[in-house]
């Protein structure tokens, strides 16, 4: 197996986060020979951390001689990751985001790394205010391989969802949302963590849950720290809900619907009348089209995994 | 001093919260003799280690003989607390909550304990969310000692904070925002912990900072979560920020604004021309004063201790 990839290899795609890092081992036509991955994230590593880390990784891909591209977005490019990919200012072309890669001295002879940069944006622009990513910036550079004059409104949901404008392929304007974060503290370290349970959309009574909050939390968002203290108190006063785990798994999902539908209230002037860009995992993706939906908007999805491949790509064919 | 103290003792006021407890020796003319106060509340004791926690918390000011009343408000009367004094429904006359109280069995003879109850609100009735609350109340109850007929709506700043429309003397309706565990749980375990401090607003630049954000989640509570991730992105890249510990006290007070502005933002419908009742500590109630005044309502407040110590006179009184 590992023949079979260093004989085809021609490069190497690294998606490396704060937790953890994820590899594909890809031919000249962009297939993916093989997968790796770690949890050696920027997190865990110091500097000298990240060629070993690297080389535990994708060591088994490469050719006894001959030097590999490998591409690299994410937090490795971070000042506190390997080596820093100075954030690039706005407006950004995503079709050249190679211009500001790094290059992070390497030992072994067969590497050929390269750090991606994230993108910065300065406030005191119209509708602007101050905003970093890193790593999202490669998931809509994808977008453009494969759509080059791409404009419009995408969403990437998560911890920190990022909400992005392109112009013809170009980022002319970003925001992002604590949602995802948001979310986690609530569900685990609030006062709501005896009242609330993760939830699947499929559980009983989850969906409709999720639907009504989503459409409450757009609608009145500034009501949004009263709407959380009052999961407690349903928790505690509600004969409506169920018994059991599904009553905290509804009322979980009531949690999840009004930290997006607060997320959507802030975006709901900007919301096209085309279907929205979703990029992301498959189950975070529906729940974002369902909340989506409820408020009257039409989405469509690009895989997060594909994104990131083709951005990449992207860059290394343009390089 | 203690021999005075069991020579004019009247009555024991408590207040048994969530994380402490603290108690005053009345006269009969409801004048505060001493105090007293300990770290053991409701969540480190079991139902048996009330009356102990309470003997060493006020055991010096006992008589020999005779039996004294002890009037307790807040968590101790939770169902995990020592004895359970259920919710009383709305509409509810704050001078009758002793009505709702209950007495726990004690061994010493020298106590004779009662619990007050909390009040509970349910959902689908006008304007209304299921909501609870347990110590509050007799704050509110003090405020009627003082005015037995008003009318309006009162503030309660605080990690749960209470607003509750009186009618007469009596709680018709009340909310419950979570914006002091809201500031508490992103100042510390968020990403926001590495760019926030907490501020006093008598810092350089904090007022202003504080009333900004107030300003921002007033009037547009949708963006809030854009604004909280803006906070770490100005961190990395404002140059008009301070440098130094100011950096973060002015983005910590910011955060705070941004909280409180978002809970006033719920409120906004509801805030009367009269000036505001505020209830609660002088640092607590200056900032939300100057929330309000930045949004163009007066207020006026009624100290915490003051209040709590005329609520439980109340009920003493009205036994």
């Amino acid at each position: 197996m590992s023949d079979e990839v260093c004989k085809r290899l021609t490069w190497v795609a690294v998606d490396w986060g704060s937790s953890n890092l994820r590899a594909w081992a890809m031919n000249a036509q962009g297939w993916v020979l093989a997968r790796a991955g770690s949890d050696k994230g920027m997190l865990a590593l110091a500097p000298e951390d990240y060629e070993p880390a690297l080389l535990e990784a994708i060591g088994d891909w490469l050719p006894a001689s001959g030097r590999v591209p490998v591409w690299v977005c994410g937090m490795a490019g971070a000042r506190q990751g390997w080596c820093e990919a100075a954030y690039l200012p706005l407006p950004t072309p995503l079709n050249g985001l190679a211009r500001g890669a790094v290059e992070p001295a390497v030992r072994d002879p067969r590497l050929n790394v390269r750090l991606l940069p994230g993108l910065c944006q300065h406030a005191n622009e119209a509708g602007r205010g101050f905003d970093v990513m890193r790593g999202e910036e490669t998931q809509l550079a994808g977008l453009v391989a494969r759509e080059p004059s791409f404009t419009g409104l995408v969403c990437l949901p998560g911890t920190h969802a990022k909400w992005a404008w392109l112009e013809a392929g170009t980022v002319v304007r970003f925001a992002t949302a604590l949602t995802g974060e948001l979310y986690a503290l609530l569900a685990s370290q609030s006062v709501l963590k005896h009242s609330v349970d993760d939830a699947e959309l499929a559980e009983p009574g989850c969906r409709e849950a999720f639907v009504a909050a989503v459409r409450e939390a757009a609608t009145e968002p500034g009501r949004f720290s009263q709407w959380l203290f009052a999961l407690r108190a349903a928790d505690l006063l509600d004969d409506s809900l169920p018994r059991g785990p599904a009553r905290h798994a509804q009322l979980g999902a009531r949690l999840s619907g009004l930290v997006v539908g607060l997320e959507l209230a802030g975006m709901c002037h900007d919301l096209p009348d085309a279907p929205l860009t979703l990029i992301g995992s498959e189950a975070l993706c529906a729940r974002y089209g369902l909340a989506l939906e409820a408020l009257g908007h039409d989405s469509r999805r690009l895989d997060g995994e594909t994104a990131v491949l083709a951005g990449l790509g992207l860059a290394q064919a343009g390089s």
